[in-house]
């Protein structure tokens, strides 16, 4: 029997024995457990080391920022999704996990990207990163790619995420790169695309993050890591205090049937 | 219009308006982003409270412990779908959740209902956790319910993480009522259920949270969340050096087919 | 290398080589694709042998019965997270499927065994079905369990789609055992539990399906499959018509914030 | 109150009173249950109209072609989550569809693209298909975009299933355009991308379903909805002869440890 290379599975992530076990190279129980917080213990799980002072209090603060933004529609899903199966808090949470797509938290790493490309644009621009980002915002919206992280429907000034993670990160000594590159977007939005839109929390984490050494391409995993906090939050209240069926109730009490029907047919209404 | 109470969705976690975001009573801008650990947030979040110096010391242990222990099934699964959907790395984080069942993740949350059981029927027992402990258990299996955190198909001895996380749970003051009552149940365990199974870090996780204010209900959210890190740090080895083929590949060398088969047809073998 | 007979995988659905693949021991390619139809498919992939005419005719009408019904809790989630990650059907379709637990769609499955337990004690009642049914019926209460698969909370009298499951039960010949196990429920709930609840889609399911040899295991199979169908067409009018953000919007447009708030903090109000 | 337009629900596939139950405005009780195959209304619900009798041949033999192929990566990983989940069904299945991604069941849909593209490029190529297909495929490649639907691991030469699949059609009187697209872009790939690969089950599902009229932008409900009987039928088997485990031994019975260890740390090898 000989099997090839790549069909071998292999990870540098874990090793155990029946005594030890072994994470990224530490002991876990004698190393790790009880001497870091959760939130740097994700950074050494995602990259192999542990963060120095700034990645650590940039971490926290980027997943303390997005965890929790009340009943929005991942949270409304799982919430409902629980109602419908209260055995299964795992699918609850896992219906949850799957509205962290594109649209709504994976700004953040789309963000990342943009940045990015701006960040290595600059030199071709003789380092003016309003310049660079006004080629490449330009470039991304000539190709019809949306341009993430900017405008809330909620926090039309600035999202106050936006300020708190930028101050958290000059305090805690992160590179500011990134954070002269968000805002240089921001300041040729108007001019590039027409609105003034402005920062929101989805290009506040990238532009923090990326100053402390977070791998762009991890730059998804923050908001699902943090969000899944949340759902199981919701989760436990959802547990005590169902509203699962009423905001599917609210949900549909407007609802209109655009299709056809048999003759005589009068489709219920809710609303008198 | 009118609509009755129970249809109108109420939340106690988080409001906001267009300047502030205010989560379990406290501003998220101005007192909470850098000025709390991500795992404590998670507390915060869960009851609607900070956690105190032992429950923060606690529960930090208790994520860093369960959140990764190598290519376990659900590990697995994650891999095998990011490899078929690998633009979805969200769809690959919940199957990984979906994971975390009765069988494997969940019997954090059973094992604390079985310790609170034995904590309540102590006083008919004049106190002695032992002689609780072997009636709850031997009820339990009457009922044939499973005994959830005790044997481990690695760690045979004591898994290594009970150590560690005992050991915290006193550095940091948590209450030992709990733990004692864990060990109860491994001493009586050889005579009521004749096998001398050993605690894993399933039970030693309720034994110490309980003792610093956790909430029973919410025990099963703790490897939830921690496995939600370790997912997210195999996905990210997963699309830098992919392995969820391999995997499969490996899963199904030694497959046998048992069902019948059309005259003539000789099914594909993988091993000579 | 040794490895013990239960770590060996072993199935009887699916062989194959590279000329050929068998399902249930027929060949695929000249046997069943075009000379089967996917309702009948499903009963051999699931049963190992076909259907015959009334478990054909009667699984096609549950399949069809239990599909569509609606912008549903179900529909609901799938749709709010096709809106939030378009990219990712099989994501919003998943979500959808998570919310098949046991207070919705699995009723099929646990009526099925309240009418199987039935079947078993009725000779204890000389054959009498109410009889049997007001002892099983009244143990389950007994119990705390709720008995499933009667009232409804927009059909009140009988769901319109018990009738039409019975009638095609007996136009095609299905054994009619358990539909009468199931009504004979129906007449004793008034004095049983108090309460007139009339049979719903997920009595009916079972009462027909048992009827024509549908394995009583795989019940809660029924409605998964068939909701699959719905879903995946709402998910293409949502690629077409999306609605998912405006069911959310509507969902929390009376939200109640219920916890404290810092001072001189409004929340946002949807309604004036 | 007012709301604007854009955030009322609407849509077109169900509507529904006390008495009765409106599908693609058909009566369901009175019209569909019993009188329509499942495979036939999911064409219904898709599309708002009745399969015509090719389309209901074609489409119910392509959910065949598709709906099972053995122990799959999205099958283990299922049945992987059923082992760890067994009291939630739907989760273990919801894991099963989140691997039909853009790598495997995905190709059905973006080869149904590749194909429309080139049947819309053929008028520049005076309708000669080979000319219109070498030109799109050499622009797909140059794109870097994978051409998808030709090869298999297993069938190394034509996939038995697209022999069957267009002998169908041709029976069923199906359209033949696709059909000869999809044949054109196989006589064309040894020339374009170098490699003699034939054309598997992924390209033929969509080559007989445009030519019936099925929508281009719900081809990938097909495979979707055909791997869910699939599955199911794998979680039945599941639940009475449990592999999930063992296909989780066996994935890692080789498995590398490729970081770094503590001195004196020797990770545990399953083989010897």
């Amino acid at each position: 029997m000989k099997i090839g290379k790549a069909t071998v599975p292999q990870s540098a992530i874990c090793a155990h024995n029946p005594e030890a076990i072994v994470v990224r190279g530490e002991d876990l129980c004698n190393g790790l457990i009880g001497q870091i917080g959760f939130g740097d213990y994700f950074f050494l799980l995602l990259t192999g080391r542990r963060p120095d002072a700034p990645a650590s209090a940039v971490l926290n603060a980027t997943l303390v920022a997005i965890a929790e933004h009340g009943l929005v529609p991942s949270v409304q899903a799982a919430r409902m999704t629980l109602a419908a199966a209260p055995d299964a808090l795992q699918g609850a949470v896992a219906a949850g996990i799957l509205g962290c797509g594109s649209v709504i938290l994976g700004a953040s790493e789309t963000a990342g990207r943009l940045f990015d490309e701006i960040d290595r644009a600059a030199p071709q621009h003789g380092g003016d990163l309003r310049a660079a980002a006004r080629a490449v915002v330009a470039d991304w919206r000539s190709r019809g790619q949306a341009v993430p992280g900017y405008g809330h429907p909620v926090h039309k000034d600035r999202d106050p995420r936006v300020a708190a993670l930028f101050r958290e990160s000059q305090r805690a000594g992160g590179g500011q790169r990134f954070v002269q590159i968000a805002e240089a977007v921001e300041a040729v939005l108007p001019e590039v695309i027409g609105k003034p839109l402005k920062l929101n929390v989805s290009a506040a984490i990238p532009a923090v993050l990326l100053g402390v050494g977070f791998p762009l391409r991890a730059l998804k995993g923050v908001p699902m890591l943090a969000r899944c906090a949340g759902l199981i939050a919701h989760m436990a209240e959802e547990l005590e205090q169902p509203i699962g069926f009423a905001l599917s109730y609210q949900a549909t009490r407007e609802e209109r049937y655009t299709g056809v029907v048999p003759e005589g047919f009068v489709p219920v209404q809710k609303i008198d």
